[in-house]
Formats: structure tokens, sequence, C-alpha cells
């Protein structure tokens, strides 16, 4: 029997009810009196210069209330920013002035009477272009000879003396003697792999209202991962006083990190204080590939060397990062060491423009890249070794007490034993490798680890009981992904009430304590733990208050069905109601719990996974036949809920390697802005995924949780990878996996001679 | 120099900006997608049976939505709600069945695409009445020939064994012995006095918003003074659980009492539900003077024994309360002792049906009608004896020490020092009585005072410190008052920081911690003190991180102009600004202080009153020449508030003792549904009021503060008629003054002889 009453159940999401009746309310749902619609004009080039811009047709349609460009804002107001999870810097300017650097830039927005007026108002907007080369390939875009995207960039010198051109940012590690490590190799395996942009396709696409009051003051609605963020953002974009911004989250249609700082928010407070009306801005599915932040792509030459025996001694990589028009950095290379004790290890990273919009997080921001590099070569290694992929690294992996790249000893990490639970799942040791099916397609597994450690952030919660005896808890947190359900799961453990009891109310920026944005897998672990600390303080409140009106003593007590209980006797207590209206009454005042908590360290874990692919070598389809998780949580408040997490990443991570991709070509820009070529994967190409929990707790999680958002999407495209060489001896290193690409590889390694 | 840096300055109210910008949104600027627009078939009678209602023809009418009648509803459903103030209970049926028993009482609600929409059906709506006689007099109600308005009330007998028919409550009282009292009287006065009721004429009529979403979830919108008494009075009134309805305050345009409990509220969420869509009330004026609940009239026979020298010895009544057709009760009789030592006191008093809509509170509820009789009879006494009334108070006023009615001993008043305020404020001593001015119009002054101790209700507050330094409070507060600028100051005053960086938020019920409702004079001293305490916590907060960051100890530190100062450092010191941020990165998280408080004691207080008056004896018409006050208001946080307080509660009171009245008449019903035959004053008819503040700290108030928003109202119409009684020697025992009264009452006097 658990230790626990509510914790560890996996009980429904307290939003179900208003999911499924279509009772919750998105942005777009959104409705004001008077409120307009706005509308941008996007340049149809990826480079080219402005020779003029012409808005007078448009101003004059009537039903139009404003058109702004660069000249009537001026470059006062830029899109400035802040990830709240990484700290990387975003800084444009909202419109284009005389130069385009990406297919879709903006260079106009309009608000009108309806979308309809603002569309015709947009092709009334007479813009000349002359059009100019655009770069999108990083490797071209170094070269002397590619365009320069943006003005004033230094050109750098890697370390072994060549120039690079349109670098943004470089990073340069190096631990141990990777020289050394080559030298003392029975074994050297190198590649470069590569993996192109991919989209967070969140269903809802950006949407936001904004309405400026005759005081100036700015009310936003906006599907957001964090209130905070969009209110800090448009403070410094706009230079708005903070205090003069009220963020309204509304329910969010997924984000996956893409909605964490501005977009279209700042143009809709724009628009609103030019007419004086509320304006909404909702984002077409093809704004979204056009003109938001997906993942960078990625082209990384790697190269390992290992003994005979398996022992992995060095690892080097040089990465380049394609940043689109950046800014950017190259964060996530390191991951290249993996949960490895690797004793050398050395990468050259750099930030690379290309002529497309600058990239943003996605679920496990730059994880999923560099992890399938160093995952699929790895698979290479033991590969050529004659060893198990398993048993490689299970070799070399870290553990209690080792250090990695020369960090403090590890506490608290469960690797290899999550490695083996995903094994136990699919029977590793009794799979057949190179089996054939009976129509002739090549069958095989593929296992791959990726490690992510949550970090922290600060939140505020307070939960209050009320005179029906309900426990109401406020925070400003975003309900990404069903942490309202198990922060009222840990509410109501501490409290020891029934869950069904427990509500959440999301405040605004107005009247919530301050919470982090929900990314970065913080959020459990964060408000996780002010929601544990406000019942904690109520809890107090609620015993002193019912040994007042008990005439006992607060340690007589015990909470069992929302009553206090005289300890010992059958007929003596009283009911959270009544305290919550005994509550009024006294002079203690109502109850209220204040929970707070910023900043402890997490510990690292993996999402270890396995894939079964069937491959059919004649026309390079694939067919996913089994996939498998282990993950360790930490604590599972919900286990349900954290198999949705490791379900929906670990389907992402498989949508990467295997169908996705956004394509830019040099004339035609980008290929694919829409979900017909832009390929999802549906739950018809899947089969159901075997998820098995590891529950190492960690030290500071409440009751032991560790942030599980984004370790399932890590390992997932190596996996795929390592089950097609697992089925065709073909180690492919570019993904997305089309048809065309794997009977590409299958081809050109059959040309090579039987492996 | 003040001890205080905010308190006790007149600072501008915080939301002076929204207010005078038209920025502030009424519950009648609310407008929602798809919103319809409800109204009301009222009955024209005041006492009749229904035959027949036929609404096919309404329904019939497109753009109707629904049409709700007795028989739609069915009897489940009823108007109950409660008083937080003075625990009132009211239970009605939300529309007339068979019986009509006052003159607009709701027959049918419509909801329909447009408010002309929604007339046009009122008028479709076909109802079949058989008039009868109605009753509005409560001496009338009482005999045996009177109609019974509420079926199965009891008759009563009186202590003399009178049967009294149509009374609903009594309340019977003894102090002493009176027979006695009356026996040792070298002077017995009595009189009947009278009183009309009047009503709150706040400036925004009721209105109200109401949605239910798909989930059942009740959203309100509505200026109200407790956002937490509408919720409550939902949830029994529909049976709806209080955690599925939300109540949000819009800005208010006064109350005065009327906007505590369930008006309109219950019909707009009957019309949503039965719609699907959002449903908005708002009242006409007509309406308001109909059916909602104004003062109560009182018929009050009043006697008072006094010895030579003016000693008070006895005081008996018997009071009728008009209570319409009730529920309602006869608290507040007990005023007749005031706030003098009187060793035999008693009164009778009977709560008597009417066919007049319910009354509730106005302002100090129940306290000017009886007060108006208590202390008009004092004049008279002091007159027949010969006694300047000032002193005739002050011989027999309580001090600290004394007790009244046999209560605890008072600590913490001011009685006598409030009232020589007043008088030295005009000169008292020195006034001319039965003055003449140059026209002939007589000239005189009348002092009264009258008593009021606020009350104390459950309060939470959260103060929360932000990035930018700026400090915010969230409650549930509703500003009837300017509390909310008070309650800035209080916290200012407690982190020593700049008024101009408190910002108030007002919460809903979903996301406020509880607070009481705006009135009672409750507010300043109940939520001040959980502000305080708030304030106090975050104060807290803010040294011990500033402590950590400035590596000091927290009793080495001073606060400054939002700046954390280690003393006698002239550089070392860190802003609230840089604290806001920091608390995002410890381990401490976010600066949050939490208020709480309920109960505690508070002390009376009186407002002492004077009015200058000229007589045109000849038209009975008055001229109001000088206005003057002296209140007791423990701690003024805010002086120049106070004074608003003092002016508007005063100002009230000269209405009502002077043209304001409620006119019913058997036939005709009310006489005076608008505001061009229900007479309010103007600043054209008044000079300005000379305010003298007395701050007897109290002990519980935030800062020694004391409620004052009731006091105000409680003499006025008393000090008015002893101003016209010391003019022209006659006291008139009914108000409003009107012109037609005065002049009948010197008309009779002079009748009797000269006097």
């Amino acid at each position: 029997m658990s230790e626990f009453q509510v914790i560890g159940k996996s009980l429904p999401r307290v939003d179900a009810v208003e999911k499924v009746t279509g009772a919750a309310r998105y942005a777009a749902d959104m409705s004001l009196p008077g409120m307009l619609w706005g509308k941008f004009l996007r340049s149809p080039y990826d480079h080219a210069r402005i020779v003029g811009i012409d808005v007078s047709k448009a101003e004059a349609l009537p039903g139009v209330r404003a058109v702004l460009t660069h000249k009537s804002i001026g470059s006062a107001a830029s899109l400035a920013t802040e990830d709240s999870v990484h700290g990387t810097k975003v800084d444009q300017s909202l419109f284009a002035a005389d130069r385009i650097i990406y297919q879709g830039q903006k260079i106009a927005a309009v608000a009108a009477d309806s979308p309809h007026l603002a569309e015709d108002a947009l092709d009334l907007i007479e813009v000349e272009y002359e059009a100019l080369p655009a770069v999108h390939d990083v490797l071209e875009a170094i070269e002397p000879d590619a365009p320069i995207i943006q003005e004033n960039t230094n050109v750098i010198e890697t370390p072994e003396g060549t120039p690079l051109y349109n670098v943004c940012d470089q990073g340069h590690h190096a631990f141990g003697d990777v020289e050394q490590g080559f030298a003392e190799s029975d074994l050297i395996v190198e590649g470069t792999y590569r993996i192109a942009r991919a989209h967070q396709t969140y269903l809802e696409p950006h949407a936001v209202v904004a309405q400026v009051d005759a005081t100036g003051k700015v009310t936003v609605w906006t599907g957001t991962q964090s209130i905070f963020a969009i209110r800090s953002g448009l403070a410094s974009s706009l230079g708005i006083p903070l205090s003069k911004i009220n963020v309204i989250g509304t329910t969010i249609g997924g984000g996956f990190g893409a909605k964490f700082g501005l977009m279209i928010h700042p143009y809709a407070v724009l628009l609103s204080q030019a007419t004086g009306r509320p304006v909404k801005i909702v984002y077409s599915r093809e704004e979204e590939f056009l003109d938001a932040c997906p993942a960078p792509g990625l082209v990384i030459h790697l190269k390992t060397g290992v003994k005979k025996d398996g022992t992995l001694l060095a690892r080097q990589a040089t990465a380049y990062w394609n940043i689109g028009v950046g800014p950017g950095g190259t964060w996530g290379t390191g991951r290249i060491a993996g949960v490895y004790k690797i004793p050398n290890v050395k990468w050259d990273a750099y930030a690379v423009y290309t002529h497309e919009p600058t990239p943003g997080a996605y679920r496990a921001p730059n994880a999923p890249q560099v992890t399938f590099a160093s995952e699929a070569q790895l698979d290479e290694v033991a590969h050529k070794l004659g060893i198990d992929p398993v048993e490689l690294r299970l070799k070399n992996m870290a553990e209690e007490g080792d250090s990695l790249l020369g960090g403090g000893p590890l506490t608290r990490v469960a690797f290899k034993e999550t490695l083996r639970k995903v094994a136990e799942l699919v029977d590793w040791k009794n799979r057949k490798s190179k089996a054939v099916s009976s129509n002739g397609h090549k069958i095989g597994w593929g296992i791959a680890v990726g490690e992510w450690t949550n970090g922290a952030g600060p939140a505020g919660a307070i939960l209050s009981i009320h005179e029906d005896g309900i426990a109401r808890i406020l925070y400003g947190k975003v309900d990404l992904t069903g942490t309202d359900t198990a922060c009222a799961q840990i509410a109501a453990e501490v409290l020891e009430m029934p869950f069904e009891d427990i509500q959440i109310i999301h405040g605004d920026t107005d009247s919530s304590p301050y919470a982090t944005g929900s990314g970065g897998s913080v959020v459990l672990f964060s408000v996780g733990n002010a929601v544990k600390r406000a019942a904690e303080h109520a809890r107090e409140q609620i015993l002193t208050l019912a040994a007042q009106e008990l005439k006992t003593e607060v340690d007589k007590l015990a909470i069992h069905d929302k009553r206090v209980w005289v300890q010992g006797s059958e007929d003596e207590y009283v009911s959270f109601a009544e305290l919550g209206q005994a509550s009024l009454r006294t002079t203690g005042g109502p109850l209220i719990g204040t929970g707070r908590f910023a900043n402890e360290p997490s510990h690292p874990v993996i999402s270890a996974q396995a894939v079964q692919v069937a491959v059919d070598t004649e026309t390079g389809k694939l067919k996913i036949l089994g996939l498998a998780q282990a993950l360790d949580v930490g604590r599972a408040i919900n286990p349900v809920e954290c198999e949705g997490q490791m379900q929906g990443g670990m389907i992402q991570g498989l949508g990467w390697g295997w169908t996705e991709q956004m394509a830019y070509d040099k004339e035609r820009g980008n290929l694919n802005p829409n979900l017909l070529d832009y390929q999802l994967l549906s739950t018809n190409d899947l089969p159901g995924i075997d998820c098995a929990l590891v529950e190492k707790e960690s030290e500071h999680g409440p009751f032991g949780v560790k942030g599980i958002g984004e370790p399932p999407i890590t390992p997932t495209v190596a996996a795929l990878v390592n089950a097609v060489a697992d089925a065709t001896g073909v180690h492919v290193t570019e993904v997305p996996l089309t048809p065309e690409r794997v009977y590409g590889a299958i081809s050109r390694a059959e040309g090579k001679g039987p492996r």
C-alpha cells in the first residue's frame, strides 16, 4: 500500500470537462466590443532590398483603422524578449525598414473592422522589392562568397585559422585531451550528421487580443507559456512600465517552448494604442511556418575514440547551428558527452546566420539534434566493436558518485536502472537483429538514451480554504501539460482532502504571485513546491483554528475526509466547511496559505527509448512496429500524466526523425509552410508506446518530483536511426528518414559492397 | 512633525485618473459577444390577485430567447440572501405567482437580442389582475380591518393586550424601571415622530452581466458592495455550489448599503442558464424606486423624563417600522438611549408589513430614523428646561469608564470632545437664537449627535513586490468610498515607500482571499488591518533578502525611498526593484506578504453636527446657512477622504430631513418613482460644511482607525429639525420638512397662542 493517499494515482485532469465540452476559452475565442482585427503584410522574398512602400491606398480603405510600418513606429519599439528558461536575448526591429532578410518578414500591420477588410488592405499596400541572393545551408553561409545576412557581422576564425562568415556566436570547450584520447583509441568512428529545422506545430496558432484603455493600461489576452514573460517582454519592447501591463493567460493549445516570449503581442498593443480599440491577431498556419520560432537545424561533425573493450576515450565535435537571422547561440553542443564517463571531450560550435527566421525553443531545446548524432554514432561504434549497444552504454554510463565533464559527483541518478528498464520492456537480449518479415521488410530494434536536468524557477502560490470547505489555489502558472492536476494532487495530499475539492485558479499578472513559465521541465518541480508550501501553511492554520474550535491541542488532531478530528474520538470533529466559516469570525481571519519557491538544484534523468522498425528496402519506407520508453520521473504524482509526457515527447521525436523538416530552397524559399507538406505523424502511423516509470526521488522536488516534460523527446531520433541500422546495417546520418534518403543510403551502402 | 510619512496626508485617490477619464468600467459598460438583454414585467398594482398570465405572444416574438415566470422556474429558486453586516435574512419568491403584494413586483423576466426587443416582449405578455385594497401606513396596517399582506401572519398582542395585525417581528427591551424614572421626573416630554422611507439614490442603478458556460460555471459582473455576498447569495438562492460561481466586482457608482446582497443577479443567471448566452440587466431609475431596498420609514412614540437640572431619568418608546412586504426587524430602536447615561430605558418595537417593497440597509441602517426622534426630543426638553442643548447633552453624556444600557465600561471614546469641537466650530455659545434676517426669515442653529460603532469583518490581503519595485495589493474588497487609497497609504507607511508605487488589484471571488463587504464602516478597520499585516509580512521578507544581498544583519538595515540601506552607509543599498528581481533567483522565492484579519472590537464614536437654517415663516421654505461637523475618526489615514465621508453623510441626512421621501398613495401607489419628484439636494442648495476631525485612536484599528462611513448621516435630520425649532420655537415631529409641513406646524403652533 502506498504511503500516499492522492499522490501516485492516475486521476483525471482538472480541466477535462472544460476541454471536452468546449467551454475552455482560447485567445482566438476572445471577442471584445469594438474589437478590430490585425493582419500582417509579409515579404515574399527571403532576401531583398525594399525600394519603396506605399500604404496610402490601404489607409484610405473605409474600415481600416491603422496601418503601421517601420516609418510610423520608428525604431524605439522592438521585439526584445527573454527566454526565461535559457536566457537567450532576441532583439529585432518590429518591421523591415529597407532590407528583407527572411521570407515572411513583417513589413506592415493593419487593423481593420473585420479580418477580410484587413486582408483587403494588405492587398492595397504597394511594396517595390529588389530581389537578392539568399543562403539557407549553414556550410554555404560560412563561406566567403555567401551573402551577408546581418550587416556588421565580424568574420571569425576557427582554431585552425579558417575564416568563417555569417557567424553570430561561437562556443569552444575542451575537457581532458582529445588528441591523446584518439591516439590511445583502438577504433575511431566519425561522421557528419544533419538534422533539419522542425516546427513545434502546436495545434493552436499564436493568438492575442490587446486592449489599451484611456489611462494607458494595457491588457493582453493570449495563450502563452508565461504570462510574466509576456509582461516583461512588452515592457521592455514597447517601453511601457511593467505595472501598466496586465497579461491574462487564456487556455493554451500547445506551446512546446515556442510560446514563451513575444511574437505578435507588441503589434496588437501598438495597433490598439493607435486605434483606441481592442485588437485581435491570430496567426494562420502559414504564418506559423514563415514567421515563428522553430527548432534550429544542425550540421555536426562528430568523432568518437574507443578502446576494443568499449571504453570511450574521446569525443570531438564541430557544430554549425542554423540560427536564421538570429541572434542565437550554440548551447546544447556539449551534449555530445551524454551521460558517459568520457575522459576527453572537445567541441567547437558556431551559430550561423541564414535567411531563415530566428529559431526558438522546442522541447529540450537543442538536445534532440545533438543527441541524434551522439547516440547514433555510439551505435555505429557498438556495431563496429561487435558489442551490444545496451552493454556499451552501461559500460560507460555514469552512476552516483561519478562526475560528468568534471562536474560535481552525481547524486540521485538512475541512468543504468532506466536503461535496463527499457531493455527489459522490449526483452532486448532476446530480440532478433536483421530479422526479415514475411513481406521481405527488414526489421530491427534501436535503443538510445537522452539526458535532461530540470531547472527551477520562481513561483508563488496562495491556497485558501473557502466557506464550503473547498481549497483554492491561486497562481500565475499556465497549464501546458496537466501540471494543474498534479498541483491539485500535491495540495490534496498535504491537506489529506479529496482531490476533487481542490480548485485551481489561474490569476493574471495583476493578481497572481509570480510564477515561472511553463517550460524547461521546471513547472512541477518549482510551482509544485510553492503549492506544497502553501498547503502546508494552510494546514497549520486549519489545525490551529480546529484546536480552538474543538478546545484541544493541535497535536491531538488528525485530518480525514475534509474534517479535523480529535484523535480517537468518533464524534468530535469540525469540518473544513465549518472551519472556513469560523475563520471569518475569529480573530485569525480567512485561511490563506502562502507558498514561495525560487531555486533548488535537481538531478539529471534519462529517457531510455527503444524503437522497432520495419524497413522496406525497395522503397525506403519505414513502418514503426514497437515503441518503449523508461524515464526517471523522480516521483510520479500522476502516473498516467507522466506517460502522456513520455508518449507525446517520443512521438514528436519520431516525427523529427522520420517525416518532419522545414524545407527551404534558394529560389523558392520555404517549400512546405502548411500541414499538408510538412508531415506530422498521426495515430495511424504508430503503435502504442510501452512506458515504465523509474522513481529515483529528487532531493528538492515536491515529494521527490523531477521535471519530465523534456527528456522524452531527446533520444528518439537516434533510437529510430539506430533501429534502421539494426535492421539494415546502414547508419543513416541525415534525418528525417524520408523514403528517398533511406533508399539512397541503403543503395550507396550496397554499392560499396555487402556489409 | 507627524510621526508618519504617508498616513495623515490628503493624497489623491488611486482611482482618480480612471474615474476622470472614463476608463473605469461599470457593469452597464460590460458587453460580451452574443449577449442578451434582460427586462422585467412588473405589476402596476400594489395589491392584486393574478387571474392569468399568458406569455405565448412574447415567446413567439423573433429575437426573444427566454421568458421566465413563476411557472417556468418553479419555487426552488428564491431571492435568499444575507446582509453580511446586519445578518438580516431576506427570502422571497423570484416572481409573483397568484398574488401581488407590492407595486413593481416582478411577474416575468425576458431575455432578448436587444433591450428594445425585450421591452416589446414585455408588452406582449398578457396578465389579468383583480385589484385589491392596499395599505401603506403602519398604524393602519396594525388595525384589525387592514388587508393582510403576508398570509399566515399571526396576530400578536402588545404588552398591554392590544391585538396587532400584520406584524412581522417585535422587540421589547427594558433597562431599569421607566415607570419609576418617570415618577421621579420633574418634566416629561412626549411626542410621535414620523420619518418617511428614503431611497439611497446611488448614481449607478443596479446592473449585472451573467454568463453560464458549458460546464455550468457561473460568472457574474456587477457593481456590488460585496462580491462574496453575491457569491454566497447566488449559491443559496439558486442551489449552485459556491465553487461554481465567480463574481467580478466592476467599478461601483455608489451603494450606501443597498448593493450588498442579491437584487437582479439570480434573474440574470437564470436567463443565461435558459439561453446559454450572457445576459445583461440594468435597472432603470423607476425600477430602483419601485423594486429596490430603500430605508424603512418609522413612526415612533417617544417619551423622556428629566429632572429640573437636566438629568435624564427615563426614556420609553413604542416604534413601528415600515418593513414593506418584509421580512424585517426592529433593530436600531435602542438608539433612543443614544450616548447618554439614562438609568431607565424601555422600548417596544414592531416591524410592520405594508404593501411596499422590503427595505434594506441605508448608511447606518435605522440610526437616522431613531436618532431623529431621540435628539429632536432632547432639544425640546432643553428648550422647556431653559438649558442650552449642548450643555444638556454634555451633562448626560457618557465618557470613558461609564457604561451604556448596562454594557461594559467605555474605553477610547471622545463623545464630549467631539461635541465640544463642533460647538467650537460654529461658536455655539455666541450664536443668536431666534435671529431674524433682513428679509424677515427666522434664523436658528440646531445641534445633534449620532452614535455608531464600527464592526469588523473577515479580510485577507496579499502584498507582493514586483520586479520593478512596485508593491501590489490583491484583495476582494470593493472600493466604495476611497478605502483603496487609504489601504495604499497604510501599505506605503509600513513599507516606507512612496504611496504612488503601491498598486491595488481587485480580485474576483475566484482569485481573491475573502474580504468583508464594503459597508457597516468595517472596511478600513478590517481590510486595512489585513493590508497592514500583509505589508509587515512583506517587509520582513524584504529585509531578510536585503540582508542576504548586502551581506549584513536585518537589524543593521533601514528602508528609505524604495531602497534598503545599510544604516550609516551612503552607498550600500539594494533597491526594491533589485530585490524583486533577486527574489526570483534565491531559494526564498517571490516576495509575497499575507495579511489576515477577522474580528476585533472597536469603540463607539459620535458625529456631532450643527446646522444653521433660515425659515421663511410665510411659506415654510428653508434655507441652509451653515453646516458643521466634528467626528471621532480614530486615526485619519487620509483627512480629505474623512471629510468627504463626513460631508456626504451629512448631505444625505439633510436630504432625508428636508426634501426626500418615498411617497405612497393607497390608490395610486408610489407617487414619485423618479428623480424629478423624489427631490435630492444639489450643491446649489447647500453651503460648505466645516469639518473637524477628532482622533481618539482605537485599540485595534490599523494605526488607530475607527470606521467613519456611517456616523455622519446619523444626527443630521435631528440637527435640522432642531435648527428650525431654534429659529421658530416650533418642534416639528415629522420629516421631511416640506414647506407645507413647516408652514403647517408653525401655523398650528401660532393657533395655539404665542410661544
